[in-house]
């Protein structure tokens, strides 16, 4: 059956879902023609303002929490709007913690479940380094996002997860830069202490080069050093800054993360280096904003909204009890765009 | 006094503050030598480490509430972290809630106060539309930050606000573009029904054009016509896309938000435009993304830190009892970058 919306309503009226809600909610602020010809659409439509119902179930409404790592994160941003969509539907709510990169999630999250409301827990981003034992302590139910594989002292019986096959994926994209004809490849590369996605993509870039027998040159394997707020574009800029000075000599650019591939193409650009013509440069995730960027990005493309619909369905089925702990993965898909391109002997 | 933090820590250790973290939390994932290493660095530092001290704080700490419309906006992102960290020197916890732009972020708010541990409320973003009478029905304190202005009907007794003057700031940045010889000026404006820091931003463009005795063009103020994501790329890739289609003759565009600004420069050079050379582009918001483009976009900046430090700090003096309401304005700064020039007759 498919239910008339606010959104179906606003489109009707031609202005947007806020103008609607004021209408609605007997806002002060609206055009006094513009509410009736809107009180006139609903009433022709059918279409029940279900915002006095909401109100009444938020109060003792069941939640959800979300537990972020990585905030500024546009790949994350992307994941908390379709994850509270799907929220929305079950009628439940969702709480949305930031945790500092340096903070324990799995802590924070001890504390959460003590209130009487919470259902469920996602974690999306930060490092997979807990122990069983304190996975264990959580009452509730949780799925793991994108958060890379957990150490093998840790059943797979104790957690789910929704995620791509980092390792795979990082080396199919070595591999295509391989393909170009580039030897040289400098990698943008996660901090040493990365025991997540970051070294799983490092290590597909390793693998990538020994396949092909290419040795792997430190001086282009290139480590984040700051990591309040590791996939920035800042740090891609400041890194690439330090490996065009230091003389190393590459043709192309792998960044681990669309953010810092963007921050890496400014600062070739300030340093006279073209891209893709003197340089390649490849990013992984898939962001939107790799899309606008000039030249457009070649990425490595995460299929997020696939990911956050399944993450949030599979907690939910999980609530239910309708299915035990489960491990999807979801596959990747190498995007060439305009960044990258075929090296000239 | 200046005191040891575990960001110090982890750069005499020449590592990660997480990885600090993992050695404090004896977790299992971490070389032991590393582990060592900085377990001999924070004893020598006099570092205390205050997890449990904090940990045991949060099953009681006192809250604050952040709701925030249009959470993948980068500017927002800014704000939300430095919030966040005034936040925990205080050593209250922090509670993020996303409001979808058609939900009323002051009925949202009206549930969240039943909650005991909350003391005081920060709203970002959306439309100040609220009544007087339900304004006073919140118990705690509560900021609106970057909201815009009130309507009139509304106390200036009965909140506090901060924010940059938009209409002025606005008005600044058309001027900039008529001195640089631009008359045909498209403005990238917000929905019909926005009232407002949209409304006000094309309320200092209005005035500008009207001041320099140039006629405001019916057909270079292009709408936002798709409000679920008001300020996106997207929609200034879209927005763009149609003005040029529609032969218009425009000579710069003024995009209300940043992030408009880069999706119209992406829409210019995929119709075969130079930025700047044929058309200067201009944005607000003054967000990092502009200076990581090509070309850097020109911007009137707002002082995000100040603003959002103001923003917490004005919420705790308040909390204390210390203050009144307050109406707290920032100027803006224009700052010329590489993606406006001087019209070539």
């Amino acid at each position: 059956m498919s239910e008339i919306t606010i959104k179906d309503v606003a489109k009707r009226c031609g202005v947007g879902v806020s103008t609607v809600s004021r209408a609605i909610n007997n806002h002060p602020d609206i055009n006094p023609a513009t509410k009736q010809m809107i009180m006139d659409v609903i009433q022709e439509s059918g279409y029940i303002p279900n915002n006095s119902a909401r109100n009444l179930k938020r109060a003792d409404a069941k939640s959800i929490a979300v537990l972020i790592k990585g905030i500024a994160n546009p790949f994350f941003s992307k994941m908390i709007k379709i994850i509270e969509e799907e929220t929305q539907k079950k009628h439940y709510s969702m709480e949305l913690r930031h945790v500092e990169s340096y903070e324990d999630e799995v802590d924070i999250a001890l504390e959460l479940v003590k209130e009487k409301r919470l259902r469920g827990i996602i974690f999306l981003g930060g490092y997979f380094s807990h122990s069983e034992e304190k996975l264990e302590k959580l009452e509730v139910p949780f799925v793991f996002g994108t958060v890379g594989a957990p150490p093998e002292n840790i059943s797979r019986a104790s957690y789910s997860d929704v995620a791509v096959d980092d390792l795979k994926e990082s080396k199919k994209m070595t591999e295509y830069l391989i393909q170009l004809g580039h030897k040289d490849i400098a990698i943008l590369a996660p901090e040493p202490g990365d025991l997540s996605i970051g070294k799983l993509r490092l290590e597909g870039y390793s693998q990538a080069l020994t396949k092909h027998g290419i040795g792997m040159k430190e001086g282009l394997v290139r480590k984040i050093d700051d990591v309040a707020d590791t996939y920035s574009m800042e740090n891609g800029y400041r890194i690439t800054k330090q490996l065009i000075e230091s003389g190393e000599h590459f043709t192309a650019i792998y960044a681990i993360a669309d953010s810092l591939a963007i921050g890496a193409m400014r600062a070739l650009k300030d340093a006279g280096f073209r891209v893709p013509e003197d340089i390649s440069v490849a990013g992984y995730d898939g962001i939107e904003l790799g899309d606008y960027v000039v030249p457009r990005l070649t990425t490595l493309r995460q299929p997020v909204e696939e990911m956050a619909k399944e993450t949030i369905k599979l907690l939910f089925r999980i609530i239910s009890g309708k299915e035990r702990h489960q491990h999807i993965v979801y596959a990747g898909e190498l995007i060439e765009k305009e960044s990258t391109a075929r090296l000239e002997k």
